[in-house]
């Protein structure tokens, strides 16, 4: 393999040479990571402890540390830009893609954004005010700026003479994505050629009859989630950027749509179990404890919520004791119907797939669900209870409950994240903990008081 | 906007149209949706509940059918194929991409898929057998086949004069991704040459000195889940695919792989939830009741085997009542702790970074942070219990059993996912499941064991 070729290796190679290269003599081991792409490396880096992180990063060429800073998730990143010198980091960052720079920055500190700003050439220093100019989650944040854009009188054959004569002059290649853009005298997008017209279509055509006048432009303040959802539906590759002005700003390309799609699902999935988004998993056991015992604490004031309700019933337990035998059965059961509801809304949301029309619908079939199986569960278990305890009282009582419980279940775990939408509270993160707390709280109230109608 | 062009709309428009279309005049209606790009028209169907839907696909064009039916996802695919008739779901599938097609005809009778077949070009049905051919959830499933190879010797200058002419007898232009393929005499694949490279390079240069020699291929018995993790980790847009005979079969492309993390994503949470990943958000009542009511089930086996538990200390019970009020703290602060550390490595385990090299630093991590988050609350707990019940032994008891609960809770959580996968059970179907039922059993034990200890 030539010495200037990236060794591309498979996740599973990557991991096994994760953990060998602690064995290895340091020489051997820095070729080896030198050798590899950049993101490969972000990868080494994020899957290793700390103390294996400093040890490989040391090993690391400081030619390639702006490109793997910047593969790096926030968080990892985090833990190496507090260990380097400003001059190295301005250094290494210098030479980055304008956006993912913007991203970086806005880490730092102003003093160190300063002086990084001061080590690039002006027209970068414009490209990543530019970008940072957008509010954070908005297209504006993610465009590429480095396009090409032609005028529509030009031909094929000419625009083709004028890649080439740039590439014979700068030796830089065309950008590897998918087409190029049209733009009139004042700056407005016309038009857009993909490369294969230009590959395809005789050479002597003008720009203006080939190119495509139907296609989808972003607005530069376009949100994440419609980002992500219009990539989606239609497949994009790439997307035109535009602003208020209609004028062409860059454009968008799929492996940033890509890591937001990743960013959004891992998100989800970290909120709900009420774990920070933005958290290393590497971190140590100090800052991992912190990050977690918030959501810990919360939920131990949910935990006390419940504790009162049954304390409310106090009298009514001391006489049928077996009723705290059985209340775990009420209150988990409504908590799992109720969290299957709000996890099939969440993905719905997050689809854009509910509409004012719809709700209505979702809501009313959410209710025949919870009635359906509190009937099915709710006999399945009073017969169980009725052998176990030999009450029909008892077996009523619990079946009667569960019908009730898991009815309203549903009902609050589908509704409850349109509820926290419209109060502009992410859902993913506060879901859980207020649908946990409300059904145990009317699974108790249920049980208990149906018990002490009927017991006393 | 010329007849022939399709409109594109954001998201917001088209769930403003979905809620509209029924107060339109059909014809209109019919106008108006037969306009949309398919994928607009698959989520216009996919958002709306069953009389909705009917209502919609009759509005369609025959001629659209296939296409929208490929956009669809898999069970509202199946919503419609049960109401069309052999003969029209052949005519509409036959002249969809090879890979699409076989994603469909897996879901189909076999008297419905050779019926399908026969509609087809011999090429193309060699093309969708073969794509049949490899197993379910690998690129082969995957491939684009319809891609474009050369000979190594020929200029830039006579492939570009080969599509051109290729586009002047068949006008189909080339496809918009991203790079052409060179084979030598007997199919291997021995380079790629990007789109960017045909335009930039000089035309006098051969594709043997143009060609990129260090590229990614992917062998066609490649898993899911590491397509989606080298394509993230490099932001590739499309990669070669090679048979076990090291010859070129064909690429995988970008959208292919974001449908891939989109749908691994959705499973995740879904799975996590108990709920069906292939369950349609608008199916009726009693199917969705059907598909989540196993989940439930489940759910109260391990309900009762926490009453069990509880029942086995009946006699401290009935001696301590305050016990029963405070046995949920226990056993949520336990679950929640749990669930925590087990997301994080869910999240590890599917970025393919848990390493053998990397979990036992993990697990003693969450051993770390389950003590330091047990001694916490721990203490908060037992002083709010002090105030409230004005008993120190216990709020002792509560105290200690909490930081032994949290404590396994953590380390459970942390190794179930693992344990599981060992075992080729996907964990995250049945970790959730499996958590609770261990941190309960635990909490209880821990709680109500202590306390018979100190108590009687």
């Amino acid at each position: 393999m030539p010495n200037n070729a990236k060794l591309l290796l498979t996740t599973q190679q990557l991991n096994w040479l994760n953990d060998n290269l602690a064995n290895k003599v340091p020489t051997e081991a820095r070729q080896l990571l030198n050798q590899l792409p950049a993101e490969d490396i972000a990868h080494l880096l994020e899957s290793s402890p700390p103390k294996h992180r400093s040890v490989l990063w040391k090993l690391l060429d400081s030619s390639l540390e702006g490109a793997v800073l910047s593969a790096l998730t926030e968080e990892v990143r985090q833990f190496f830009i507090e260990s380097m010198n400003v001059a190295e980091l301005a250094q290494s960052l210098s030479d980055q893609d304008s956006h993912d720079l913007a991203d970086i920055l806005t880490q730092l500190p102003d003093t160190i954004v300063s002086k990084v700003l001061d080590c690039m050439t002006s027209r970068d220093q414009m490209r990543v005010k530019q970008v940072l100019s957008y509010p954070e989650g908005t297209v504006g944040r993610l465009i590429d700026t480095n396009v090409l854009s032609v005028n529509p009188h030009l031909s094929i054959q000419t625009v083709l003479h004028y890649f080439r004569h740039e590439y014979e002059k700068t030796h830089h290649l065309l950008t590897p994505l998918d087409e190029i853009y049209v733009l009139n005298e004042v700056g407005v997008l016309i038009g857009v050629v993909p490369y294969a017209v230009l590959l395809s279509k005789p050479a002597d055509c003008l720009i203006v009859d080939v190119m495509k006048i139907e296609y989808f432009v972003f607005d530069v303040l376009t949100k994440q989630q419609e980002i992500i959802t219009t990539f989606e539906r239609h497949r994009f590759v790439s997307a035109p950027v535009i602003d208020s002005n209609k004028k062409f700003i860059g454009r968008l390309t799929i492996d940033d749509v890509m890591s937001l799609i990743r960013e959004e699902a891992n998100n989800t999935v970290l909120n709900m179990a009420g774990l920070d988004d933005c958290q290393d998993a590497f971190a140590s056991a100090w800052k991992t404890t912190k990050s977690r015992s918030i959501w810990l604490g919360v939920n131990l004031l949910t935990a006390f919520l419940s504790s009162s309700v049954i304390n409310f019933f106090h009298d009514t337990l001391e006489q049928v004791i077996v009723l705290a035998i059985l209340m775990p059965i009420v209150a988990s059961m409504g908590g799992n119907a109720g969290c299957q509801a709000m996890t099939m809304m969440l993905r719905l949301i997050a689809q854009n797939q509910v509409t004012s029309g719809n709700i209505r619908w979702l809501l009313g079939r959410e209710l025949q669900v919870g009635l359906l199986n509190g009937l099915i569960w709710g006999s399945i278990v009073s017969l169980l209870i009725w052998f176990w305890f030999s009450n029909l009282l008892l077996a009523g009582v619990l079946a009667l409950a569960m019908l009730i419980n898991l009815s309203i279940a549903v009902i609050l775990g589908a509704s409850i994240p349109s509820l926290l939408q419209y109060f502009k509270v992410d859902p993913t993160v506060a879901g859980t903990v207020i649908l946990t707390a409300t059904t145990d709280a009317v699974g108790f109230c249920c049980f208990f008081g149906l018990a002490t109608l009927f017991f006393r």
